[in-house]
């Protein structure tokens, strides 16, 4: 169920720990950026961007091609597939108190028409 | 589809990124832990340990009841929905990706009894 050595989902994991990484992930899902598109919606340097990008690299969740001094990246999303395929082990736990709320609800929305009716015939 | 400023998917994340925690989370599936039996299995200290339980406490993954000198420990898997929920939203790049495999191995597979039934002929 776990694989204990597993350096990938190690440093999917991590680049995952960052919001602006995260926020990078979602702007690169709609297409390719050039670092420096992808540096501009935040208050930090191109520098501090490139650490980031780098980080989803190493994660192999960004590709990058180089054109003369243009770095265009684009989203690999496959590593994203394995954290989550990590996660769907522990679905049966929300899925479960899902289902027992769903039961809950449904047996009141049974018993809602019963007290009507007796308030109704009451009146 | 980015909650920029989510310190839980942050924590969650981070507590992730890390194999022992993984490995410590699977093991809380089974059942309640107590910190000796979480830290048993690796070669690292009580203190170690319980440096990583105290991530998994702060992603809120792991609730700890303390009876005297005895800690138990339980998983509470909500937060991991919370994580899974964000990378749903990559699952189209992925079963994309499956979709065009599936449609070409059954394309293959259309394509080799024709093969098949060549050679056959043509022996």
């Amino acid at each position: 169920m776990v694989d204990y050595d597993d350096t990938q989902l190690n440093d999917v994991f991590r680049a995952l720990a960052d919001p602006t990484r995260r926020a990078m992930l979602a702007d690169l899902a709609a297409g390719t950026r050039t670092v420096s598109e992808l540096a501009a919606p935040y208050a930090i340097s191109l520098a501090g961007a490139s650490k980031h990008i780098q980080v989803l690299e190493r994660a192999g969740l960004v590709r990058r091609e180089v054109q003369g001094r243009v770095h265009t990246c684009r989203l690999d999303a496959a590593p994203l597939h394995h954290g989550a395929e990590w996660l769907r082990h522990y679905q049966r736990f929300w899925t479960g108190k899902l289902d027992a709320l769903e039961a809950l609800l449904k047996a009141e929305d049974a018993a809602v028409p019963k007290r009507a009716r007796a308030r109704t015939s009451a009146a």
